[in-house]
């Protein structure tokens, strides 16, 4: 609330929280910028925002401006030129620069985590409960082949060409077969194709690779440190997830009544969205407590308050909401991606960029052929669904992260896992756009959330 | 994005990461279930709801559940409810739980303080300019008087009747000059009265208060260090807090009809609510930039958009952000808040009962005579706009906060400035009430914000 000023100094930690506010504002006025000047120039380009918004954050972060850099990527306080900026303004210490780094960087880290927690509540409202069921099925389909296919063609490909050992080898077939629900869903959402059958198959797909990949994530890093499987954590995670998504599905359908008689009761401010945050919140965290992923909770509360007649005006107040959020997540997964190892006049960027082309080769492939897994459904766009699976983003990203935190992956697979991740990220959207240049009837055609 | 399991931990840091993110949800969801049994508690009692939030956050807080405690009210990670779930939940170690609850705790402090610049922004974009300009000769007279008094009668009594040194009398006399725009415009909206005159003039006060305040602070926390005042920082503060508020109005006339120009050429989603965003963050950053309060930047922002032709639009999408992080900033005062100190069973607290009771008599006659510093208004509410003046809130807690930090107080004064900042902020919104009891022309009474 106040500021420090010098004559206030002494060494107390808590004297920098002001400082803190000072670089979390200043950081918010870089992604915003970012997400804004990348989105519309992305947009008059043809291409969807979050491609822009994406690419915005790429130039700000740690490949070109520096003016957003994490310290889990192996940034330090004077990398970051807003740090410089506060130490400027503030006349501080390098080591309360450092503190001020660090707490910045973990409040925006969490700000971006609630945008994509209500980009998928959102998401969730927007998305036809309904209509997913009736491809349900077909996606736990597509979502099975797009996990296997990648893992065993990526895994088996890395030990037989390239020699890696069976450890690595088997962490980059894992990261291989994640699917980011959140870019997915947005470009599906820009095109106006989330309510298209083939829409719905992306994300139920998407939704059920979620859960089927973090199985795998916590298989491999078992695998990793222990160098055996643990049954019985792999069995918990299996039969959690499902009883999770059923459940709350399930659930709801009782849940919903109650949601409409408390809001309908509330006098003061907020007195719908509040109710709606507290139960979105509350399953994000549910899912979390439970090992799996906090989107998924807020996918499955969005899915079900989709179901109440409070819908329309929830959805209206959402926007807002999701406008100030959503951006700081796509921004920091932008700028969190380092071009540099893309360099290939770098002696050691080498190794790395053959085992990424054999990696992206792999992982365009081993998604594509999922459309071909759909089965009864005569005239449906194959390719599409093909390639709404392939972006990794934030997801594939994880994936290489707790693989190098693990100590399992040597730097050129490291780089190759990073470089195969942005590609297909920032492929897909075009692709996708391509794959629906076709138009589709009206009917199955939503209206554009893009205004 | 991805939970941590069990088997995955190691001891990096960035480990614990998932966990804040596990108990950010949780205490989210504590802060809005509190927020919204208190509003509408408060609003049932015919209280204005803001006054149950406080409530409902002083009973989830230290002094009760001890849902929501903070590391710098003492707290260790024990003390925390939902901490002791956390741990349960993830099997962590004291040392993981630790970690975990500063990050916590940080995070939902800077959420806290978004909310406090949102609250700012929005009361900006309510606030009639030209209305306030009217008010502004009367505001700053209230406002110097506001000060003035209570600053030098309490630091008098307390040299005089209790023998207390020059330096922590000092300091209580500064407390005592703290007014908290958000908690009296926050009452004053529920009331209908921000748009009356009086509401007018108490806004205006408490935005000049606050200026002189932290100028009050800075040279009282000067004292307590080195014995002298820096009269160069002093008339640095003074001269840049001015030129701040005058020169942002000024510049505002112009940037105007570039922000609707700008909003206008938007295409993609957030056209208005970003570049609004960009905006306010940025008026903040500045004013914390320059030794000032980072809301005075967000309030001035919200003046100068208010302005402009999109003001409906903008207020319309602005509310729901608020609803969603106002709440965050009321909780986290009350629940920064330990009623403990007020046991008069426990010896030790006497002495600060003695000295509180002493305080609070200062504390509101110092302020409800400002009403009557305020001339050529015949008919005018003497009496409200003194009352208006009283709450402490959040500016009176950062007061107590930095005068503990530096050492100048002894615990039982201590404890009589964190008595007086509560009572203040509590028996305020309930004297406004009364003070506003007599009815108003419905020209100057506006639309009631609490649907």
């Amino acid at each position: 609330m106040v500021n420090l000023f010098p004559l206030l100094a002494t060494t107390h930690e808590s004297e920098y929280a002001p400082f803190v506010l000072t670089g979390v504002l200043l950081t918010l006025v870089v992604i915003y910028l970012a997400s804004k000047l990348g989105g519309e120039l992305s947009r008059m380009m043809d291409f969807p925002p979050v491609l822009g918004e994406l690419v915005g954050g790429v130039i700000v972060g740690a490949s070109a401006l520096h003016l957003l850099v994490f310290p889990e990527s192996g940034a330090v306080a004077s990398d970051s030129i807003i740090m410089t900026v506060l130490q400027f303004i503030g006349n501080l210490t390098p080591e309360a620069v450092t503190s001020i780094f660090a707490s910045q960087s973990e409040a925006i880290s969490i700000l971006a985590e609630l945008g994509v927690i209500v980009l998928l509540f959102e998401i969730g409202l927007e998305s036809d409960l309904r209509e997913l069921q009736k491809v349900g099925y077909q996606a736990a389909i597509v979502a099975v082949v797009g996990v296997a296919a990648p893992f065993l063609a990526g895994t088996a490909g890395l030990m037989f060409f390239f020699h890696v050992p069976v450890i690595p080898a088997v962490f980059a077939g894992a990261a291989l077969t994640a699917t980011s629900i959140g870019i997915t869903s947005k470009v599906l959402s820009e095109l106006g194709y989330l309510k298209s059958k083939e829409g719905q198959i992306i994300v139920g797909a998407a939704v059920i690779d979620d859960v089927l990949g973090i199985i795998v994530l916590a298989v491999v890093a078992s695998l990793a440190k222990t160098g055996e499987v643990d049954v019985f954590n792999l069995i918990y995670l299996i039969v959690s997830a499902s009883v999770f998504l059923l459940g709350s599905i399930c659930l709801g359908k009782f849940f919903n009544k109650s949601f409409v008689t408390i809001a309908d009761k509330l006098q003061t401010r907020g007195k719908l969205v509040i109710p709606a945050f507290i139960f979105a919140f509350f399953m994000a965290f549910l899912a979390n407590a439970i090992h799996l992923e906090a989107i998924l909770g807020a996918f499955a509360a969005g899915l079900v308050l989709d179901e109440t007649d409070k819908r329309k005006e929830l959805d209206q107040q959402v926007i807002p909401i999701a406008d100030i959020l959503v951006p700081i997540f796509f921004v920091t997964v932008g700028a969190k991606v380092d071009l540099s190892v893309l360099n290939p006049v770098v002696p050691e960027n080498r190794e790395g960029l053959i085992l990424a082309v054999f990696l992206i080769i792999i992982a365009i492939l081993g998604k594509v052929v999922t459309g071909w897994s759909v089965f009864a459904q005569p005239g449906i766009n194959r390719l599409a669904i093909g390639v709404g699976m392939i972006p990794r983003g934030e997801v594939g990203l994880v994936f290489a992260g707790i693989g190098a935190a693990s100590g399992a992956l040597d730097k050129p697979l490291q780089a190759a896992i990073i470089i195969m991740v942005i590609l297909t990220t920032f492929l897909a959207p075009p692709l996708l756009r391509f794959a629906f240049k076709e138009p589709v009837p009206e009917v199955t055609k939503e209206v554009d959330l893009v205004s």
